[in-house]
């Protein structure tokens, strides 16, 4: 079938393309909030649309994102108590990522990238892929090669600066923004409605954390930084960078 | 927005629905082999597609599908060592049960309905709910709510009789036979390829199981039963018991 | 000393037995309610007694019974509230047989058979077999058998027919009921007060489970299906069939 | 029926005995070499006999026994890698323990008495006690006693200087020897061949412990100490010790 | 007696200033390589001189530091294969920050600080903080107030502009480098010896982690920027600004 | 450097060490209480300073002690309810133990000793270091050396007569008593306050633990034995047989 999407082949195909050396990307997102004027899904249909277009260019396969993440924190993403937000926690997220490479490696498959969507994955990815690598045994992974990418990483800074041409706010603060809206904007307009945007932000974060009760810094709406100037035009740069960035590190890593 | 899907909405829509009282499911399911004439996500396509079917009846919400799922064996899915098929840890996949039924608490939210489709998440989803349920503490249960169901429960004799005029070779074979493949049929046909059906079985297992090389009963094309005789329609009349089912199983236990 | 209970040897005996190849027996109980007429210990008293006819006849070793087992269920042994009853967490029943499964292994054992007598065991007995796969690790396992057998399987279609002549109800409802009643008879009768049980079934479940409160469909009882019309002589005939499926398993897998 | 042994009960019979205050009993044992002149059940035996003794005198009941033990060591059993010993990882005993006191505490029982035959159980058997405790909630623990006893702590001076009166070589030591297999001769003379014991000890143990290599200590025997001079009836005056002493403990605290 | 570390008191000491409301201050660093010119406690050895002068001034006390860390990253601190680094995996860091902070509201503390020196354990420093959280139970922690502060974000950016006139090349690139170099040299000049620096940085990393094998991107040294420049004054205004920074927090948040 | 401490030396100094076959020395101690007249920290600073002294006779290295323990026990030290003292779960201990273990392996040390100074941490020293003999490969061992030893136990028979003239009362006494009182007296007097004994002991321990509530037995000062005749010239005897104690231990074991 003529799909970049794992799950969406029968078995046979699966077994062949992993056979011939097709890369496959392990996307990894959350159900979080994003804001008044986005869907929860932002954390999963970013990784999951960037892989698929940089899986079409390399002939690799796209994964079934992992839906829910790691617990979401304040200043990155709203924080854990949020409504809408499901946290998992960092051993539950580090344990699916370990399964799901132990078993893609008994397969096979020596080329895995996981794309990631979610600030508070990485730590727990970086976890799995290593308690993947002693599950499997160190000295049996000559030949494996795993990537771990967060999307944003990969924005070019030309790009920003079209972007933000009074300066970049940072990555930390753009959950929900402008990136990430323009993004869905390209992607899934039907799930963006700026009307509703609340232009209650930027936040500004006190250098720590507290807990039970975080502080309240995080904006009512739950966008950290601004919604403004977010356009479907810049969303598809941004989306550009990401498949041309991951296209070139799959071509030195996996050549 | 018009949906059932929870990750569709914004945080705002998912509080007020929830308040409202609003069923939240959650389809389990799992990427396994399901023969060589379709997709590996049938198990994650049934049961969300039944839970939406239903919930839209009911008022529900629909979660992201824990897309993979607990240990295929050779019995029931053709087993953990199948090409394409991807296995997590049953303490893994109850711990992701234990952490999204224990956010969903958090919010509010007090009528949970686990759908599987997958019969090897049966143990360690009943696991994940316990977990959860001592997690939030037992005390703090009285308006809680959780259903487990697994929707081939739900089939109607009488469906079974009409599909099954020779006799219902039950359950345990009917992995990637004529109930999962014509219930494909009616909801992703582009996903199913009946030419491509092997025809090897049915399987005739040993009442035992046999580590770490299990017994080779297992047909190669992984049906465990018969694809002929799968139809779009008789997948809908399927898809209407489940739907209904569900439906008249809410009202019993949610009025 | 001329006995199969591997604990009652000395450890020179068992080495020697295990050296000549022994198959090990590793009977899987539970502390379970079995209605008002019968002990707790069914769960336990059955797969031991038959792992020790079946090794008299193939030189096997019967190890200490798991007395303890996993969650007991509403609608396969009443659940885990009902009194008397006693419950492991799945993942602490994976662990001891991962670990009595590792340690047997370590001593040379390569002929392992756990033998079930309670259904709710199945699925973390798989796990705890696959982690210790995992721990003595997979390419050390070449000469390793281990056989996974719940004795309700071995019993034969005919022996089903003479006992039930109006029809077997299935085994799910068979908890505390004639084949359970009927082989403790045979073995235990001091354990077994007919008089005592309450003909309060058969249970109707619905097809669905609910937490934390499940539904109030199992008898009062806790017997699952009927009681009447077991005797010592069904009882004998059914562990005849199971002594000689085990043997017959043995001489298949182990010759 | 009149027996104190809980899993040889109905639930009703259960049921009301934990009701009206029984003291419950879960022997703590193990299988492990205990030299070439005893069983490996010698762990068992032992708490198991002297809790159904002790359990007669005070209304007790005795539950199952713990049958495996945690990781055997040489200093004071051998070691874990001797023939015939099985051992568990100490998480896995302290999550039996944690998991069947929890229960045992649904079902109402407020008077738990664990009784340990194997040195190396003492520390996991604490932390399950501890987890429990936090399982079940430190503020609903008011009613609650469980006691933790090691049955060789209960044998009285005199005894020991009846037993050896050229002086006692140390609890540390007895392993196999003369106090174990004394009870053994008194309890199960079926399971004792002193004409088999080795007389290759006693151990002279350095001061500090070897992995994964042990020092080559331990007597090739296992038998830590002695057993000449091993009889019946010092086994009787040496468990008339540990049941007076239990029933002195149980009238002390549970009254 | 005058001190303000935790575990050169006595308990009653530690009693009375708990129950007198002492923040309770507990530094988290790492074993890990920083550079040829520093020893490799340079993560613990600065949030314990911290917390130490902070809590001097507001009547605070110290608790040993955690002084392994969680697994070294290539992109922050030259990565988990250096020599003499030690790593802790996520879980184990993780746990420790939960039984610690338990222990602590056990005993009446209710205003804990805890200091991070390794950008590692953040991650798992919130996990350890919401797991003591559900081990306490959220409903008793309504005056609980437990800060997470690393302390390279009170650096007040007049500092940051004092010592890189030329720009702050990011603090992600400062391990081993002028901060951290600055600030031992200020506290443990013994520890540091400048004419080792490698000069061989700074790093240039690639936007994207590889494993098992690293990306050699880290410079040969372990130092990820310039140690050049590096003056136990600077070190000296980095100390000020932090000790500042806590004093300041802590006013705010604990009166 | 000139230093046996590990984290005070660079990793290229360390580097080389271990490439020489320096043993590496872990303490273990814990945060506990000793008794109103010494402070917290006895069992970090006794195993530290003596592994200092035997490092720099045998040209070993010190590593960071961990300065948390497992839960103290009433009859060994107070109990985990006394204020001061901070109690790691069983299961944390281990996990450190084994972490730091194979992440030693992993940079070519092959000479470990652990120095235990608290009785609690005997247990999960052990299944840590089977935890990490597991995580490294059995097979992989060979040129692996553990060694565990526990201070106390090096103490000789002659330098107990000469402090103790009237008999030793017993290690499991000693908890803050006269040998402890009398090491740290040679090593920090100024922890030591011996104006502050209360003199309120030896405790008479009943032969079993009640939980949760203990045996109201520990006298109120913690002190479970006596401190009168506790000197700094007594410690140092008792520290010169532990020093010489290793050294022999290390000579015989690392030739």
């Amino acid at each position: 079938m003529d799909t970049v999407f794992y799950a969406e082949l029968s078995w046979p195909e699966v077994e062949a393309r992993i056979a011939a050396g097709a890369p496959v990307f392990l996307p990894l997102g959350a159900t979080e909030q994003h804001g008044r004027h986005m869907a929860l899904n932002v954390d999963v249909v970013l990784p999951t649309a960037i892989a698929a277009r940089a899986a079409a260019r390399v002939g690799g396969l796209v994964l079934p994102a992992v839906a829910y993440g790691n617990r979401s924190q304040p200043r990155t993403g709203g924080g854990p108590g949020f409504p809408g937000t499901l946290n998992l926690r960092a051993d539950t997220f580090a344990m699916i990522v370990r399964d799901v490479i132990c078993d893609l490696h008994r397969q096979g498959a020596r080329r895995i990238v996981t794309l990631n969507g979610h600030y508070e994955n990485i730590g727990p990815t970086i976890e799995g892929i290593e308690l993947a690598l002693d599950a499997i045994g160190r000295d049996r992974t000559a030949d494996l090669i795993i990537l771990r990418i967060d999307h944003w990483e990969l924005i070019r800074p030309e790009t920003l600066d079209r972007i933000f041409p009074e300066g970049y706010p940072g990555i930390e603060l753009e959950h929900a923004s402008v990136i990430e809206t323009s993004m869905m904007m390209a992607l899934r307009p039907d799930l963006v409605d700026l009307s509703r945007a609340a232009h209650d932000g930027p936040a500004r974060f006190r250098p720590y954390d507290r807990y039970p009760r975080p502080c309240d810094e995080v904006p009512p709406s739950g966008v950290l930084s601004l919604t403004a100037g977010s356009t479907a035009e810049k969303g598809e740069w941004l989306l550009a960078d990401c498949e041309a960035g991951i296209v070139q590190i799959i071509h030195r890593e996996f050549s």
